[in-house]
């Protein structure tokens, strides 16, 4: 018997057409389709509050196209089984955090409102060489953070929850966090949204990075507290994708605090986001015919 | 005897202070100091037409801040000798052009705009990812871009004017670009400005790139026919630190130009070049000092 698989799109439908499996189009803006589905290939962008509205019993797994499930708990109903898209989105976002790092130490934005208004206008910048950047996160963002990183002359530090010792050298424990910061040139955060991390970058973690230090937030908004960065008035750079609220309203005064530097949550906004998407599903759709349990479940909520 | 050396400012005088030598401050803006100098340490931004007024037979080197010397051999009285700054600029300059590819790549100047207006607006990038780097030059900076562009999953293919293999592996010769070109999601410039380079990339060159390519420029504004870039109308991503003319004047039509990112060429501007300044003019009295002849000499202008 073949696999039931629901994809969001049909272009989704045609990039898997190759495989022998019935393939339904649903973007669950709709009702459920009939029967069982053993994948929902769950759109990217929906809010994760649509959950709420499935029949779990007759889906065998939720796929996500999404690294972050810190929301997905509280709206799985009983029994639902959820995957999170591991793989596809660690390259892209460190690349983001790169490209918000060295925005950031080199004044690309400061240029950019410059060339608005047509001025040849040189300043000096800090640059990453011989620098310290702070990496908090040695999960997937952070390793491929590390990569990029290693190339630019710059002190690499990295901070878990708890120090321990890997094949890229020792990673301080956060209970160093407090000798670490006033020497810090940059703070990457790269870590996923958990009770010991939420808030984790509040008045106290500012007050310890020195006047004109760029902080880098492309894990979960409330990571760090926003209006602690507000009373800091511009005196850390602050380059982030992620934020708390999300989106920004229009009215936000984070707008327009100086040295602030806002994208719109689009880390893993990539163009290598679908072929890594595609790999994990045909990967996923193997180990389901071979009777397997699916990869990267995250979530399975209990009955 | 000591040896006589003159600096630009007091405060290089006193970051000099140590070395057992007669320092004499002159920043080139006014009469040349009667006696005989034994390095000048030249005034990193004067424009090299002031050369031209030296007594050089009372110099014995001038040593530049810059790396390009383009212009020199034409300005430099007959006997000069003038050293370039060679290792002090090359890391930040790649680090620039990085900036300004990620910049490129991931629309940081266009969310810089909308951050402007107060606009959450998400929209999808190319990235670095799985993509193909054209990077053109070998050199110093070639190589320091070459050790940055490794941790970006790119695909990142060599061309220099001669074919070659070395540590690294293949590089292409220039004969190759026709081909390379319009595989090329990026390209990156980091030759010096010479007869074969002056206009290397004309209206033929951006032919051959693919719509929506990105052309990073930090090696000389005349490698580029500015006229070329301008014609294309925005189909090329043009992000460069170095234009002709320069500086680019307020009422240049490139300023405005779609899918443009301009910086006032400031590759060189970054806090780590005033240390590796210092450790240049160091070794260089070290070898006055031994008797021996001076490092990085680059134009000696015949008596």
């Amino acid at each position: 018997m073949s696999l039931r698989i629901s994809v969001p799109d049909t272009r989704w439908a045609e990039t898997l057409a190759d495989l022998d499996v019935d393939l339904v189009v649903w973007d669950a803006t709709t009702p459920q389709p009939d029967g069982h589905l053993d994948l929902v290939l769950w759109p990217y962008t929906l809010q994760v509050e649509a959950l709420a509205g499935l029949d779990v019993a007759r889906i065998g797994v939720i796929q996500a196209q999404s690294l972050g499930y810190d929301r997905i708990a509280d709206v799985l109903p009983a029994g639902g089984v959820y995957a999170n898209a591991v793989g596809v989105h660690e390259a892209a976002t460190a690349e983001l955090a790169m490209a918000l790092l060295l925005a950031a130490a080199r004044g690309i934005d400061r240029f950019v409102r410059a060339q608005a208004d047509h001025r040849w206008q040189k300043h000096w910048t800090p640059g990453l060489i011989d620098r310290r950047v702070v990496l908090i996160g040695v999960g997937g963002i952070g390793a491929e953070l590390l990569a990029r990183l290693t190339g630019f002359g710059a002190d690499v530090v990295r901070v878990a929850s708890n120090a321990r010792d890997d094949e890229f050298g020792h990673v301080h424990g956060a209970e160093d966090l407090g000798r670490l910061l006033p020497a810090a040139d940059a703070v990457i955060l790269a870590v996923p949204l958990t009770a010991s991390t939420q808030g984790l970058v509040d008045a106290d973690f500012l007050a310890c990075m020195p006047d004109g230090a760029v902080l880098v937030n492309v894990s979960r908004g409330k990571v760090v507290v926003t209006d602690a960065v507000l009373a800091e008035a511009g005196r850390i750079v602050f380059a982030s994708d992620v934020f708390d609220p999300e989106p920004l309203p229009a009215d936000h005064p984070l707008w327009s605090l100086p040295n602030t530097l806002i994208t719109p949550h689009v880390g893993g906004l990539s163009a290598s986001m679908r072929s890594r998407v595609e790999g994990l599903v045909r990967r996923q759709i193997d180990r389901l015919r071979s009777g397997g349990d699916p990869e990267h479940v995250v979530v399975r909520s209990p009955r």
